[in-house]
């Protein structure tokens, strides 16, 4: 799923032919700037990366806080990242006349260049570990209610005072599922404008099939540049574009903000995946991918709104699809049991450790059995909790609870309320971007219907919405009737605060208000029933992990910034052997080799110009790093902290990655420097660019 | 496996991802000249071929008699086939001084063509069904024993009586297992001359690895000159050669000689195969490659004696591995279980039918179980019958059983040994081919440890080898004293009979004495333990499928003449979607995506040349057509019987079709017609014979 998704939830399981590595594998892990392999690193490559190297790249590291990564490639707050990560904002920047999702955009000046509509973008400053003082508050003989209580009321306030601190955006993270938190502060940038993108076709060539493939050939890349003061952010941390790249065997490093990973959950709590999440996720998705071509059948104008959300959810779909083979191929599980079988043993081992942590899975098993009872239930409800849903009415939704919450103290309100989070979430709750309200209200129809499939009979946002008759003439004709998509509406009840949501006769506010009491049971139901006691619990198997197995593991992926590894190296593919590279030639071949069909058209450029490309360019290249969704835009860098390419996408193989890494044919794709410079110079007369990149400038 | 073994028992078995069709699918089907699906043809593409086309495209067939296909392409003899089945010939022409597998090979005046050295080409002049006749011999009453002796008896009578009667080589064929017998007349031709060949690296690029895989990039042609008289064959039956090849979706056909499916065996003739002959081979195969690689390994001249083996038995190891994946395949087994049972059913609801067929299968399955109680013995001796062994070892044990069996009348021989066998079996046996003594004693060693592992302790077989100083020693001196790699000292063997075998001291031939008696009790424990009960229980599985279906299928592949269609087609591959077409582009993409290292590196003129090619060229493509092992260098033709491709692989999808077809990704592989063209002209200096193939001449 493009940005937003990547980000999101997401599992893996392609059928791996061969056989899995039990113990942890050569080039896995998804490390923390805090606790690199730096032993592993120097004994294998002769190369450990030092303070300054690895300062030097996370300073220059950006998150997208909208999902995705990227970086700062020069002095001026030039930001590279993936087009399928800017694309969003390039949607948004278009119109019915203006399409720079199809046909690219260059700002040949910086008064040419567009301000993203609503993107934040973080950059991690500090980071200290409160593990203790988050433990800390949890005092014997708690109810589990309360020690959860206790534990976020910690979290808000830690937030809270370093924000007051530091004027950074800080955040508790939580990494090893509760084994360790730390508190990450930010610098926040939102005045990001577009200086460069290619055409769709050039970006995302082969389209839905060859996406979470290679070989590939895309120019997944896109510039922006980031503004402070209105003027270009002059800045010392950035990366040096290495337009040579790196060769085949050669040591590369991706710093970037993986999504998330599930390789530390419990047996039972992958079966609670396989059997509920998975399913349901991909049911919905299909039914969305129906409804959204439907809708950009009805017209041109309608296909180009229609088209990122269309990318986002084919993602997402062969993503989960790729993941929930990982979950059923019996291989992939075999090694799960044999991991958690040995660490298990492991602390049964030893008396004190087997006190202590022992019944630790059987909590887990007993609170996922709970959980399992009401899946169905409960996920299409997290549905509409996880913004999966049309944007406009998703945002009504967060200023309908922001309201009623913003009355309590922070440390107990919901998640994503607290106020260290209000700044973002204003930002992105009152976002100008331009409201598709026909889009809006098919989607919207769809998320009656899962909702409705699930709810009891007689509750009121059914009758709600039978009265306004039925799931389409309701949505449709909400949103006719919503002012919402207009910024100030919004604005008005963040102002005005609950009086204002309790007075508002507009049809969005008045169906948030009916789904609100259902969403707080829902959230009430999952601290009680699941939180309150999978925390707990998950704290004691991690501990049970660092006790057995020492730190010499990497947490799960939180969409926090981390430092993975591995060599530029291809992987046996169907019978034979991917090549570490492709090359212009390659993409050239594939179009033609489909008579240059969609999706493997490319744009006319590529033709009347080839002539004078240099077809051995390497255009995209795959190295044994472990990543995942939130990636997408990551620089790949050498042993120099030289930017050698942008990562944008793992292979099919990767995909059961989110549960376990498989060395031998799980790989990441970037986009090698020197196509986007070759490019920038030769198709997009965009040499100024390539000169800024290459500090020519 | 190269020509020979390509020709030879293969099975299949890929992981197939998605599910199998249970009926007959799409494009399926190897068909009988006799009987080409006429009806679902013009059914399904408006267009069915008549008797004149059948007629012209069989009579510019050719079978390459030690494995492998290929076709008149000009009124002066010129024969189109592919490099690997070629190399064969390429081998015994080379030297140490000069290597034509490495370097290529061209003839630019006739004179300069070089005679293949026991090369013996077959082309199908008529077909007779003579079913009637081979089952009229078997009398109510007759033993299991007299019965099988009697339709040898039949069989080789008509051989001998059609050979005399047309001076055509005369051979019973025997379809659907039993199902038919034909008399196919062929004309033979030996004074074979190469004309044309590219090096084997860009014949072969990719190697091993891209063996048997798609996309594709190889050159793998060749031409001959079929002489009659010492001249050029002046011959009206060729194929005209179209350049522009056929376009995505459209039909075409291949007309080539199939060595063998086993889609109609019972499952329990598969389970014997996945229990004995796949086990057996794969780990004699994997021992013969360790042996050749070492032998390689010990200098420049020994590797290349040994390289075209090396091709060989990899073709083989990959082959036979892809299919043992098929038969453990739970998804191909479960369709080949619903066909069987389907059949059987059909049976079971016919009293008569029950009673004439009914009990057929489990007949088939005592013999099954009978043969895998010794299975490895057999197969250890079966091995040595099947001439997989050193070459001149072969062919002196061939000569001995020679000497014997032409004492008795043509009925009581052993099948290769009939009158109407002789001279294929004098020309092979010999053959002036070159030996190499330290590669046959190098294998000879293995072939040894292979059959005094399974023969009882006390065998005289085992004392002459120990005495010998044990299996390489044996091998070693044998070799080194042997003078029958003259083929003159052959040649006084093969005139001098039984008499001079006896009398001979040379230890080939008293090793091939001892040997004897094996080899012929194994011939007799198989002939009345197996053929003579699996023949007729075969026969009569076979009349029920006519029964129940009725003549609506095709019979399995037995290296005898047919035609196969369907469109040219990409398919899903991998995540992604494989292209119907490769191009000079993609050549170069895969070369430069490994930095140019073997197996992926290219002869120096494609590099020097590059920049004069046509780099839209089209170089390989697939199509849905139903071959095997067998086929290769086979004519891809169009609706105009025009030649657009010679097929020279199948995909790696493709390996369990030994037992099943799969039509959403079993496909052909071929060399595209502009490819072979545009490469005489811009490569190879050699535009006359691309005028010659393009009628020009």
């Amino acid at each position: 799923m493009a940005p937003s998704t990547k980000r999101g939830p997401i599992l893996g399981g392609l059928g791996l032919l061969l056989g899995l590595c039990g113990a942890a594998a050569a080039e896995e892990g998804m490390w923390t700037f805090d606790n690199p392999p730096r032993a592993l690193l120097q004994e294998r490559y002769g190369f450990s990366p030092d303070a300054a190297w690895l300062e030097r790249v996370r300073l220059a590291s950006v998150r997208f806080n909208d999902g995705g990564s990227g970086a700062f490639v020069s002095p001026h707050g030039l930001l590279l990242t993936n087009h399928h990560v800017a694309v969003g904002q390039l949607q948004k920047m278009s119109s019915a006349e203006q399409d720079y999702v199809q046909g690219g955009f260059y700002a040949r000046e910086l008064a040419d260049e567009i301000k993203a509509v609503d993107l934040e973008l973080n950059v991690l400053q500090s980071m200290d570990d409160v593990t203790a003082r988050v433990q800390a508050v949890v005092k014997p003989g708690m109810s589990a209610q309360a020690a959860l209580e206790a534990r976020k009321a910690e979290r808000a306030r830690l937030e809270k005072e370093s924000q007051a601190a530091t004027g950074l955006r800080s955040e508790i993270v939580d990494l090893y599922h509760g084994g360790e938190y730390w508190l990450y502060r930010f610098k926040r940038y939102t005045d990001v404008r577009l200086v460069w993108a290619p055409e769709k076709q050039a970006a995302y060539f082969g389209g839905d099939p060859d996406n979470f493939t290679y070989p590939r050939h895309d120019l997944d890349v896109a510039l922006f540049r980031v503004y402070a003061g209105d003027a270009p952010l002059a800045t010392p941390h950035f990366l040096k574009v290495n337009p040579e790249g790196a060769g085949a065997g050669e040591l590369v490093f991706i710093s970037g903000h993986p999504g998330g990973t599930d390789r530390l959950l419990t047996l039972s709590q992958l079966e609670l995946l396989r059997q509920g999440k998975y399913p349901f996720m991909l049911g919905y998705l299909t039914r969305a991918l129906g409804v959204l071509r439907e809708f950009a059948a009805r017209g041109p104008e309608q296909a180009r709104q229609a088209a990122v959300l269309t990318y986002s959810y084919e993602n997402a779909l062969k993503a989960y699809a790729g993941q929930f083979q990982g979950l059923q191929d019996p291989q992939v599980m075999a090694v799960k049991r044999a991991q958690e079988q040995s660490l298990r043993a492991g602390v049964a081992a030893n008396p004190e450790w087997s006190r202590l942590y022992g019944d630790a899975w059987e909590r887990i098993e007993r609170v996922a059995q709970r959980h399992a009872a009401e899946i169905t239930r409960r996920d299409a409800l997290e549905l509409w909790r996880a913004r999966l849903l049309p944007k406009l009415v998703s945002r009504v939704l967060s200023l309908v609870l922001y309201t009623a919450e913003i009355q309590k103290p922070d440390a107990e309100r919901l998640d994503g309320y607290h106020d260290a989070e209000l700044e973002e979430l204003e930002f992105i709750s009152l976002s100008p971007a331009p409201v598709y309200k026909d889009l809006e209200a098919a989607l919207l129809a769809l998320g009656f219907h899962v909702l409705l499939e699930k709810l009891d009979a007689q509750a009121p946002l059914r009758r709600l919405v039978s009265g306004a008759g039925g799931p389409e003439a309701a949505a449709r004709a909400w949103l006719e009737g919503t002012r919402l998509d207009d910024p100030a509406a919004r604005r008005a009840l963040w102002v005005g605060g609950r009086a204002a949501v309790e007075a508002s006769t507009d049809p969005l506010v008045v169906f948030a208000r009916q789904l609100e009491p259902i969403l707080r049971e829902n959230d009430a139901w999952m601290k009680k029933n699941v939180e309150s006691e999978l925390t707990p619990a998950s704290e004691r198997v991690a501990r049970a992990r660092f006790a057995v197995l020492g730190k010499s593991s990497y947490p799960d992926a939180t969409f926090t910034l981390r430092l993975t590894f591995g060599p530029v190296q291809g992987y046996p593919m169907n019978g034979s052997q991917a090549a570490p590279f492709t090359t212009l030639h390659g993409l050239y071949d594939r179009s033609l080799g489909f008579d240059r069909r969609p999706p493997w058209d490319l744009p006319a450029r590529f033709w009347d110009r080839r002539a004078r490309l240099a077809l051995d360019t390497r255009v995209n290249f795959v190295c044994q790093c472990d990543i995942i969704g939130g990636n997408s835009g990551s620089p790949v860098l050498n042993r120099a902290a030289e930017l050698v390419g942008v990562v944008f996408d793992g292979n099919i193989e990767s995909l059961p990655g989110r549960f376990l890494f498989d060395p031998r044919a799980n790989r990441a794709v970037a986009v090698h420097a020197g196509y986007l410079l070759h490019a920038l110079e030769e198709l997009y007369d965009a040499g100024e660019l390539a000169d800024e990149l290459m500090g020519r400038k």
